[in-house]
């Protein structure tokens, strides 16, 4: 009853919207199958999206001409830039969002998608032929044929719900779980695991004392995410903060003997830099009190999000144990926090493309992946839209590599390390986060996209001027002088030491204590000049200039490594043989099949002189 | 871990909201007990309120002081008022909705009534102690204790879908069905039984060919559903129809043999007037086609709404039947349309209030009883909230004649004749329609919900300053003169006879060619006096004028059938000792114990000379 698909999409959460609308903005017929038409892009836990290394991504992902960061502009009630103090590399941009409008927002977007057709079923199998995903069968019992499928079910895999000593089987919370596909990839050879995750309490905000908590405020001037032309917020909502303490710790202990996690009921490994309030207690005894942050629920909800406080103890428990909180003492819950166990494919068993070695055309996506994160589920649904596209025309996949986006370090930390427990972005995951910032992701991606089909002209027409104007600057600011009995005084005031010669601006805007603000007071005339230039430009300028001697430094050690690591290893190589590697090395290998020489240094296991020998046998 | 309530209600659908919202705005504490709070106040079947009948129940909702009218006109996109060409006792006001604005306006509704707190659960059990509802216990093993329960459960007790050969439990399409208080009930004494709805399928407006429909755009000047100071549409989407043929009953046909209703399947019976197509096709055999109305699901979204296509025919037929259709020769479908199948308790085992007569403080409401339709369900849970509400406080109940409101009619049905399959509410089944009219339902019904406490002050405000302006109105036209030689050559122009003699406006005002709009043009100064009414009173003043005769007529009718109505039959009376009773009729007595001679007189079975017979037993 359907016709033949390029791409059918399983799932419609953040990896799934995306892939479906990256395969169908390169010219796909997409289909995107969905359990539920009225909880398409539900963020199944907090209402935000970025933050740090996530912010990155998101930009990432908008540079390439997805819709993460067009979306969370749209529909965001508070933004604010983390680690604004600390250098460019580090900021992150953040966002709250409303949680109804987010998914809504997508579901349109979708809908306003010429190539997406939708279909409201559960996915129980995939169709294979000759090693090949050819179509899916759903639980209506139909066959649906495509060139391609793309896997992205989050945790509805045999998804079990744990509070306390009670579990049930869910997807989310009020949702079904998802059966039939884990069991038939195992059968065709796929190693499965358990992962689980979990979510805090939600409560009503109206049975909150906010005097009792710290306000933060959104940014003053606010930012947003997307290099389109989205707007910014001109009023916005504020998080609380409040703290755990003693009698909350005592409290939550005395539901230990009934948690899940410690009793073993749970088998599988949640995301350890996103603990439950239980384990945080466990692992850290000495702490007397941990964060919390309250996070509103949207615009007009009184709904609110207890971030800091996942947990999958007894819901009585977590609810006295929420009364001991300043500001909580009359706190009325919505509905419990919980934990979710579900299945997931170790990514060892992926291409670069997201593609599985096993079943050509079958892609994964998301927290199948063994990733946590609506970020980490975004970029890697957009790189398999793509991948999944270009491949059905046979067209050189979409790779980005680990110098060129956080995105990159992610698919190749996931297909060469694998994961034993949810793998959350981090920027000390990536070897070069000087280059990867938040403010370039566009200049970084956004021409290899537009040559592929993905981002429209208007973003390359934007950064290509981001980029002249960016040089123009450099130029300027180097070419012009200003003299020591012209700017002595002024450089006084700024607390920045005198100078000496006529110097440039291009050297005055490298100190510390200057920015463009106070250059443009040394210099008037570079003012108005600059009044000619965008936003971005002028900021990337500045950044630039700052600091182009790590930039540089770090540019260099990717331009030293890379000459390695495209070195390619031809698909069938016979790593046994190859007498000199180690054991382990070799046995490493052949799981993994990495596809450069780069990738195969970064598989755990292989050693550096594995490499030289691998080095040698391939030509060099 | 809750404190006592005042009243849990279970299921936040149309009944569910309305009964919370009730109780909690009168002064109850209420918690509101839903599956998922991200699903609340969905539009199941068709996005629209309102409909012959229909419309009058939200105009008696909205005059109660009950939510559902304001909630429809902030999230309507298209409103009519139909069968304008008719006498105003058939006037009915329908509005089309944006599906995803309804529920997310009752939604932050609810969250604004200060005395409504929310739990996501699901109950299984009710705790009942000696002969009393008390609270109940849910999913998570939860005891909740409560002075009142009203039940509000929809489709979902035992849900079973079906699609064609395929049936798999649902309390909606990709929702779990809810389990465990049918069969605690069962063993409590309750009957219950089975009944069944269906829904057509969804479809993506993007792959209709609206040019070969007709448009149905609304109604020039939009009205609205609430008597409160909501606003107009200034804007409105159009809705189309287009017809079913030959060809498309012939495909559907070649379904038949996997129907489940035609398979015997299905034991619960259907909506007798909401028929799914196959059984149009099948009890209609000699009609060669049916309309179809093609409603849009909201603003923005292209989902739309195949009204007057529900079926449970296997989807590939659903589809390859549906690109028959004039204009949906390449219809793409979201989802299939489908039948559920669920538990209801036949209403006789109700009271007048919506109590049960077997458990006390124990309350049903919507589809649990057996009705059909959004409007019927939220009439009920508005009066279940009520009447827990007033008992708690041992106030006296609120209950509605069957010639006050269509709410007072429907529910003496239900109690009374209880009923085999879904029940909707038409005109017909209402004895003094001309009485229950959608322009007069405040004045019906809003004084009397003030005394009790729900319509607020300014409701009561506005309805005695409706009442005063009509009175005075219809005094000036009757105080108004207007003579031969002034008026004769217009009433000729409007192609009305001339007068003789000196006639009052009031006269004048009850021919049917001339409107109010006339009466201005033939006496200027009486238009401008009128411009310092509301267009409220001016429109009741016309009615009342024109229809007066029949109004009066219908009004002495009640007079003398309250008489008899309102005859009280005591609780315990022993229909055994009253010897002169038919058997039949004795039984039916026993069985659905009226509480009025009324009552009794309408209970199939009881015969005129058994009541006859009752009334000299129960002293006349």
């Amino acid at each position: 009853m359907f016709e033949e698909y390029d791409v059918i999409v399983v799932g419609a959460g953040h990896a799934g919207c995306e892939a479906a609308a990256a395969a169908a903005n390169m010219g796909s017929k997409v289909l995107l199958v969905t359990m539920n038409m009225h909880t398409i892009a539900q963020m199944s836990c907090n209402p935000a999206m970025g933050g740090v290394a996530k912010g990155q991504i998101v930009r990432e992902v908008d540079a390439l001409g997805g819709q993460s960061g067009i979306i969370s502009d749209r529909t965001m009630i508070q933004f604010r830039m983390l680690n604004r103090s600390k250098g460019p590399a580090m900021w992150s941009p953040r966002c709250q969002s409303d949680r109804q409008m987010f998914a809504n927002e997508w579901r349109e977007t979708l809908e306003k998608t010429p190539n997406v057709d939708f279909w409201q079923d559960m996915v129980r199998e995939l169709i294979v032929k000759d090693g090949r995903a050819v179509g899916v069968k759903t639980n209506l019992g139909i066959e649906i044929m495509a060139k391609s499928v793309v896997l992205t079910n989050g945790t509805f895999l045999n998804g079990l719900i744990h509070i306390g000593e009670k579990n049930f089987g869910g997807g989310r919370t009020g949702e079904r779980a998802a059966t039939g596909i884990t069991e038939q990839l195992v059968t065709l050879g796929f190693e499965a695991g358990r992962m689980k995750t979990g979510t805090p309490p939600r409560v009503d905000g109206r049975s909150l004392n906010y005097e009792l908590m710290e306000e933060q405020p959104g940014d003053e001037v606010p930012g947003k995410f997307s290099y389109a032309d989205t707007t910014s917020l001109t009023h916005q909502r504020s998080c609380w903060i409040t703290y755990t303490n003693q009698d909350v710790h005592d409290i939550l202990k005395t539901g230990f003997d009934k948690s899940p996690m410690f009793s073993g009921r749970i088998k599988g490994l949640g995301p350890r830099y996103c603990p439950s309030v239980e384990d945080k207690i466990n692992r850290f005894a000495d702490k007397d009190r941990h964060q919390i942050f309250v996070e509103p629920e949207g615009w007009n909800t009184v709904e609110v999000y207890v971030n800091g406080f996942s947990t999958s103890l007894p819901e009585d428990i977590q609810l006295k144990a929420l009364r001991k909180i300043s500001g909580f003492e009359n706190v009325k819950m919505f509905r419990p926090g919980y934990a979710i166990e579900y299945d997931y494919f170790p990514p060892t068993q992926l291409k670069l493309t997201l593609e599985t070695h096993l079943i050509e055309n079958l892609y994964f996506a998301g927290q199948i992946n063994g990733t946590t994160g609506y970020e980490e589920a975004a970029c890697q649904g957009l790189m398999a839209g793509m991948n999944a596209h270009l491949k059905i025309r046979e067209q050189n996949p979409f790779v980005l590599k680990r110098s060129e986006a956080y995105i990159g370090v992610l698919i190749d930390d996931l297909i060469n390390k694998g994961t034993e427990e949810p793998y959350r972005m981090f920027t000390s995951r990536a070897e070069y986060r000087t280059l990867l910032r938040q403010d370039n992701a566009d200049i970084r991606l956004t021409e290899r996209s537009h040559a592929v089909g993905l981002a429209d002209d208007k973003r390359l027409e934007n950064v290509r001027r981001k980029i002249a104007q960016t040089a123009e600057l450099v130029a300027e600011l180097m070419k012009i002088k200003v003299a020591p009995e012209v700017v002595n005084s002024q450089l006084d005031d700024y607390r920045t030491s005198p100078i000496k010669d006529k110097t440039t601006l291009h050297q005055l805007l490298k100190r510390p204590q200057l920015t463009m603000q106070e250059i443009r007071k040394i210099q008037p005339q570079f003012s108005d000049y600059l009044d000619g230039f965008e936003e971005d430009a002028i900021e990337q300028t500045e950044i630039h200039v700052k600091y182009d001697s790590y930039i540089e430094k770090e540019q260099m050690m990717v331009d030293k490594m890379s000459r390695m690591e495209d070195l390619a290893i031809v698909g069938n190589f016979n790593y046994d043989k190859v007498q000199a590697l180690s054991f382990e090395g070799r046995e490493k290998l052949k799981k993994a099949k990495p596809q450069t020489i780069g990738q195969a240094s970064r598989i755990s296991g292989v050693s550096p002189s594995d490499i030289s020998v691998l080095m040698i046998h391939i030509g060099r």
